[in-house]
């Protein structure tokens, strides 16, 4: 066990308090604070935000998601563009997952005929048609790695299988040993120097699958910068997932960060930091502002509701987002909801987005003052007490 | 002839070149430079952006739409939230038209019968179908003032009737005729304190009925703070506009602000300044932007078109708005549309709009120092150099 190996990396955990930890993440774009929630860039910005807007918000790393650039407008395009970070002006850390995930879900629906089996995985990788021309494509480990070369961000991820949320233990075991093969491949294929690399441990919802994962990851050599907890919140119950994981996230090497993908609510941050998660990233904060919905410390407010008609509060009067100190009421966002204008969109991103770094920065602090559970159980019970929660 | 007459409103000549004016028009939410372009704000909000990008931009008046805001939220929700200003939070001066040019192009979409005969006119007013829901609305000079007076904008416009660009004499006739009985009953009807109030001049391309009606409408007592050039950019030929408004707008009583309304292009506010014109509006370079259209001093630039995928370059390397200093280039700014993504949408918009902010405030410049007329022709060559103009 050791922390990152590739140059420009280090990681120093400053604090802990129970499993959670108060940690810092070197990169070669600086330092990232943790616990740390990643904004998600999908087609290389963060939807309807500048990048200006997006570090306000506390965010010093967002993910950029390689199934999109690979195919629109392509890594060599945004490599001759100075990469990632040149090509979208994000100036601090980025990572990029493998491109896995989007392959499996989207590329099922790039074929032509309905009911064409799309989707095709063996040993060597995986073979699927794009969901924007139908064309086939190829991802394997070295690809994912060399995809990721030419997009440039400060850490890759390694291409992975992740079997839905209720799948028999048989399937969870083989994608355990086939992502195990796929590591292996992806650390011995060359990449750009300064350009880090994660594992991801699978194992589904058994505890034992997954330390199991954790250990035998940990200790490839040359190993993984970090290690990634894939494969959850995809369909299986939630109470299940914070059970794994306050069963095993803590044992996952403790020199390295550890990063929760795809993952989540609110409530999933606080419960995945106290398991001793360092890093997450979900689309959830976006999405819901685009759906209209803006998260609080005091639940859901969905801005299109009659009764905010004549309500001249902002979302949420203690929030210091550009959105609600902007003094914006309730009435008007949702005026402009309904009216369709797109600049509502992006002051709830930046309102949700601004939400999710308080969280985070709250929780950094409370595990350094050692107010961590204190923190967290006052979270959580005035997140169920407003009026909009679900 | 008199300068503004309601409270909170003065208005001052600071310089001239030929017809083309500096000049400044104090309004209750502070001082415009003119001449002046003002941005669209059609439902409340300039189309994805936000106050403080608008005025980043030099813009110290915006343009809100009446019919769009009647009909939804409508004039008491606005009213409620403390009127257009603090609802939308802007904090500068605002001007609202009267509702009549959108409820005669878009009324005749709202009817639930196809070729059912939709906007009725009369003496009394416009009858027309919301294009929302098909209900029945009826928009009289009286109920103009009323529902601008609920919007609580700084400038009202006088219902008038505008008739397309091709529509014989007698037809024009009438509707200056028209417009000029709506003008008394505007005037005779009671509006807030400090909230000014503009007439209309019609006579399309018949440079003999403008100058009439601007005499006319000018000699109205109690009169008007201002008088607006409506009628134009309505089919005519674009050489005809010029040569009417060369002919006509600095006969206009030259002790009230010259408002030419939804005009226009670069070119069209470059001929109107050198006639005389103060002020201008167009949803053109917001409307091109979601077009992803760039307007440059060098002409258009075609974010979408191959060419510029992997075009290192900003949209104009000397602008100096967000989008060009911010450094995303046109590689970037293709990507962003053809995927689909709205940063793009703000970022062509605030290039758009601090482009027409640049070109009237080097007009003021200009006519200040005496060098308007080169500057004019200077702007003129140089839109017309560019490899993307039309
Ligand atoms: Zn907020
Ligand atoms: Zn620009």
């Amino acid at each position: 066990m050791a922390g990152p190996r590739t140059e420009g990396f280090s990681f120093r955990v400053l604090a802990t308090s129970g499993h959670a930890r108060r940690t810092v993440l070197t990169t070669p774009h600086g330092e990232v604070d943790t616990p740390t929630f990643m904004p998600v860039g999908t087609q290389g910005s963060v939807k309807g935000l500048t990048p200006e807007e997006v570090a306000q918000t506390g965010a010093r790393i967002v993910l950029g998601n390689t199934y999109h650039l690979w195919l629109r407008p392509g890594p060599d395009i945004v490599s001759k563009m100075k990469g990632l970070h040149g090509f979208s002006r994000w100036p601090h850390a980025m990572l990029t997952d493998s491109g896995g995930f989007q392959a499996f879900s989207l590329g099922a629906n790039g074929g032509k005929k309905p009911g064409e089996s799309l989707v095709k995985l063996d040993e060597q990788g995986v073979t699927f048609r794009s969901h924007l021309d139908g064309s086939k494509q190829h991802l394997s480990p070295e690809e994912a790695v060399r995809v990721q070369g030419l997009l440039g961000a400060d850490i890759q991820m390694q291409l992975d299988i992740c079997p839905p949320g209720d799948s028999p233990r048989p399937v969870v075991e083989a994608a355990v040993k086939q992502t195990t093969r796929w590591a292996k491949r992806a650390l011995a294929t060359p990449r750009p120097p300064k350009q880090a690399l994660f594992g991801i441990i699978q194992g589904a919802c058994f505890a034992d699958l997954r330390r199991a994962h954790a250990e035998e990851l940990a200790a490839l050599d040359p190993g993984f910068d970090g290690l990634a907890l894939g494969g959850f919140s995809v369909g299986e119950p939630i109470p299940k997932m914070y059970e794994t994981l306050h069963e095993m996230a803590h044992l996952v090497d403790p020199e390295r960060p550890r990063y929760l993908m795809g993952v989540g609510t609110p409530r999933d941050l606080l419960e995945g930091i106290d398991a001793g998660i360092d890093m997450f990233d979900c689309v959830l904060p976006t999405r819901n502002a685009r759906n209209g919905q803006a998260l609080t410390r005091f639940g859901r407010v969905v801005v299109k509701q009659a009764r905010h008609r004549e309500d001249e509060r902002p979302i949420d009067p203690e929030c210091t987002c550009p959105c609600c100190k902007g003094g914006y009421s309730r009435a008007y966002l949702r005026h402009l909801y309904i009216a369709g204008e797109m600049t509502v969109l992006r002051l709830l991103s930046v309102h949700n987005l601004h939400f999710y770094g308080e969280l985070v920065a709250g929780a950094r602090a409370a595990i350094q003052d050692g107010t961590w559970p204190a923190y967290k159980a006052a979270a959580i019970a005035r997140m169920s007490s407003g009026e909009d929660q679900e």
